[in-house]
């Protein structure tokens, strides 16, 4: 297993990734690093920096080839194919990750949300995910092929729901509960604090009036 | 205005505070690096390196005195008087963001939550945010003291709703919705963007199986 690659490194990687996808639909097939830089408000030392901590992408004189690099990248990220997802919770945050566009798309299909509110389970979001009981969890996921799960349930129920999707065979949890998931052996765990952003602004905020 | 903070730094500080919030309940006055380090999942190097980029806060042969750099830390992030949110967007992200304890606390205080959707306004979230009218902004801001605006609204309404939060004296956004927010002159912008979370899980499942 290599070593965790830096949060920033996957933010830039995930930009860049959208930068080519735009450029490859409006035609370009070759672009430079500057390009690159300048119509994604990248830099473009850092874009040749990240790329060639991957490999050989560029060809001299010519730049990236878009759709090439489009292609390696995707791959290199774990994009190539969808992913299915599993959403616990099926309160306002497991609603909005389901139904929202930036969470469900080509790359990340939500299967399913999971809860254990009778009242909710057997309806859908607006978009249309399924709302199942989560007693069918470890069934669902092996016949879903989930390879991620979201966790947008109350504090209390963040480890035995993040236990349960490991056993289903989850490789990857997204922790968006308002209590940090420890680490579980095999799995990938995120956890995702909205205070971060928050904090991150006013930070930002402070340090400009300062 | 100084240099925009890494994320990367900004993260690690807001970790870093709440290590030392846990440390002083626990009543530790003096605390090394080291310790900061173990309790806490961070890098001792890293933490010495952060700390001495914003001036001297350790004592040599001692460490860190806990309350005095706690202080001193959300002095620094602009953290040490509760800061006035208010959410646009009283949908399912709108009211999971007014009804976190990550992001409705001590040091975020959500004033109320607007939207344009009669059946809505004058209710409240299930944690008492007053839902109010849209059209009510620009005389509710100035009133509530607002400084910090979050964006839960459909993309089109994206950038209307930023220049209103702007106009009434709003200096920090936070967008969550599903189209990027250009940047506004005389605000710090944030855009949240929840693929981002998914591809950086993904890009290191990628990479762990590598």
């Amino acid at each position: 297993m290599k070593s965790a690659i830096s949060e920033a490194t996957t933010q830039r990687l995930s930009l860049l990734l959208r930068g080519l996808k735009a450029l490859e639909a409006e035609g370009l097939t070759t672009a430079s690093s500057a390009l690159l830089a300048e119509r994604f408000s990248l830099n473009s030392a850092q874009i040749r920096k990240d790329l060639a901590h991957f490999g050989e992408f560029g060809v001299r004189g010519v730049g990236y080839r878009v759709a090439d690099l489009r292609s390696k990248l995707q791959a290199l990220m774990g994009l190539s194919t969808p992913r299915t997802v599993v959403i616990v919770g099926a309160g306002n945050l497991g609603l909005a990750l389901a139904d929202s566009r930036n969470f469900n798309n080509e790359s990340f299909k939500v299967a399913a949300l999971f809860d254990v509110d009778g009242r909710k389970i057997g309806s859908r979001s607006k978009t249309g995910v399924p709302i199942r009981a989560v007693s069918e969890l470890p069934q669902a996921l092996s016949a879903m092929g989930a390879t991620i799960g979201a966790l947008a349930v109350p504090p209390d129920a963040v480890r035995e729901m993040a236990l349960t999707l490991a056993a289903g065979g989850v490789k990857g949890l997204l922790n968006f509960a308002a209590a940090p998931l420890a680490p579980i052996p095999g799995v990938v765990v995120k956890n995702v604090d909205m205070a971060l952003f928050l904090e991150g602004l006013t930070f930002q905020l402070a340090s400009a009036s300062s």
